[in-house]
């Protein structure tokens, strides 16, 4: 039984063909192959504590991931989210690894789902890439996003000032061109791929800012309340693609433009058949919109890369 | 972040009180100090996968429980059943420990739940222990039910002859006297604790057999289709105790019996204040009945005791 700790895992990561792992874990989706009983929950005083487990019938494993939130951390100086995946074989039980990660594998699974969208669906000749946020993800996408569309000239727009400067310097250190946008709209009038890393409740794009021929990735919004994207945005939008349309329709960006009427589910295309029909943009002039809620199958690809990386 | 295997696990076994932290266990969980979500469950082609969850409201840990049953792996040369727990810190979701016991553990403290009973509610005066069954619940009811009522005489019944010879041998060599009864009814003639093991379907123990002055713990039945007492001798006993009130409404010999209306819920007490109120048999001539489904406290309770063991 293999344990592998975080920096173990991190020297591992470069190792791995994470884009095609995923790529074949979100069309294993699409076509049904996955089994993902509901979240387990456990809710306490300071925090939470999420089980998300599930295997992609007929694989080597299924993969269980406890991921939790305590909020209070950083004042004791913790990091407030913390995880780890456990492989299991799915012939006889026996537990295969236990990958201590600390939350890192969900949040690079999430960056290169980013870049999967951009892979399929990034205008061509991207010379700028807009991020709103400045958090992890903002880095992250940053990272794996530019690794795919060969551009590494970040436009940033995030709401505090201090930790925009914070995350250009940090940047910048990785070889990155970073500049500051006065504002979401100056961005969206500059940058022709965006991704949105908010935890945001209330849109932050509105439909009028994004000029034809670009691609957004939502990737802050997980939940019913959470929203980046302006509903106008998604109904003007000419290609509309869920990670999951089954979760899509109850959490993030989708989610909020169904419910108010501003689209209908039928537009909706998901990841997994995107890529398995090598879709990507009809038009240059296109508008397309991917929405990222963040699926199991995530989990199950990234924590099997890393085990079979480690077992060389 | 400490790992222990099976046999580190074992070697700690004897330093730790685990009747002692079971019955507070048991307690808190009558006083509704325990929270438990839902069991997760993973259904796959050759096996089943189950996660136990929760912890007790301000204490130091919460536990979380991954147990298996491939139902194959014998032919492999595996153990059917598997399993591992997981120590995380209330206060900050930190993992504490993870305990590789292997389903050990719970096989443990099922048995120490069996001694709890006995202590509360064995008649004085034990001279044999009626064990129905030869599984590995047979053999562990038999080490911790003896050290509790200082008996270590055992009548033995099992449908497979071959099974029962080899309990003996089993048995034999711990120090144990094993009689072999011819019949479940000879059995229930000449003892006055019974502890029923098995996974029948069928009730195994008729209500006529019962002497006055017999306490009977039955340990088989945690499903709704299991059953090894008739539900006549559930009507017939002056004391019905549930491990757990809410779960015993819907599993195992009182769901059974409650839905044949033989009972009704009014008659049960929960084992927790039982212990609390140390309340015991209240005439020597009375019948008393635990029903033990099995509850995520005493997975809290022996996780949290082999790890502070481990600590020293």
């Amino acid at each position: 039984m293999l344990i592998l700790n975080r920096t173990q895992i991190v020297s591992l990561l470069p190792q791995v063909d994470l884009i095609g792992s995923l790529e074949q874990g979100f069309v294993d989706y699409s076509q049904g192959k996955c089994i993902v009983p509901p979240v387990g929950e456990l809710l306490l005083e300071r925090g939470e504590v999420h089980i998300k487990y599930g295997c992609i019938r007929d694989e080597r494993f299924y993969v269980i991931k406890i991921a939790s939130g305590f909020y209070q951390n950083p004042q004791l100086g913790l990091a407030s989210s913390n995880g780890l995946m456990q492989l299991f074989e799915q012939k006889t039980g026996q537990l295969a690894a236990i990958l201590l990660d600390e939350g890192l594998l969900t949040d690079v699974r999430t960056a290169v789902a980013g870049a999967v969208c951009a892979k399929y669906l990034a205008p061509k000749d991207v010379d700028c890439i807009g991020i709103i946020g400045t958090g992890t993800q903002a880095k992250l996408q940053a990272e794996y996003v530019s690794s795919i569309v060969g551009c590494r000239t970040i436009r940033v727009w995030g709401r505090n000032q201090q930790n925009v400067v914070e995350y250009q310097r940090q940047l910048e250190g990785l070889g990155f061109c970073v500049l500051i946008a006065d504002s979401v709209q100056q961005l969206c009038h500059d940058s022709r791929l965006i991704i949105t890393t908010t935890p945001s409740s209330e849109p932050i794009i509105k439909a009028e800012w994004i000029k034809p021929g670009t691609h957004i990735t939502a990737v802050g919004s997980d939940t019913t309340e959470k929203q980046e994207l302006d509903s106008q945005l998604l109904a003007k939008a000419d290609l509309l693609i869920a990670d999951s349309k089954e979760q899509c329709q109850h959490r993030g960006e989708i989610a909020k433009a169904f419910s108010g009427n501003h689209i209908r589910m039928e537009e909706v295309s998901e990841l997994g058949e995107v890529i398995a029909k090598g879709m990507g943009r009809a038009e240059d002039e296109h508008i397309t919109i991917a929405d990222l809620t963040g699926v199991a199958v995530q989990d199950i690809k990234i924590a099997e890369s890393i085990f079979l990386a480690a077992q060389g």
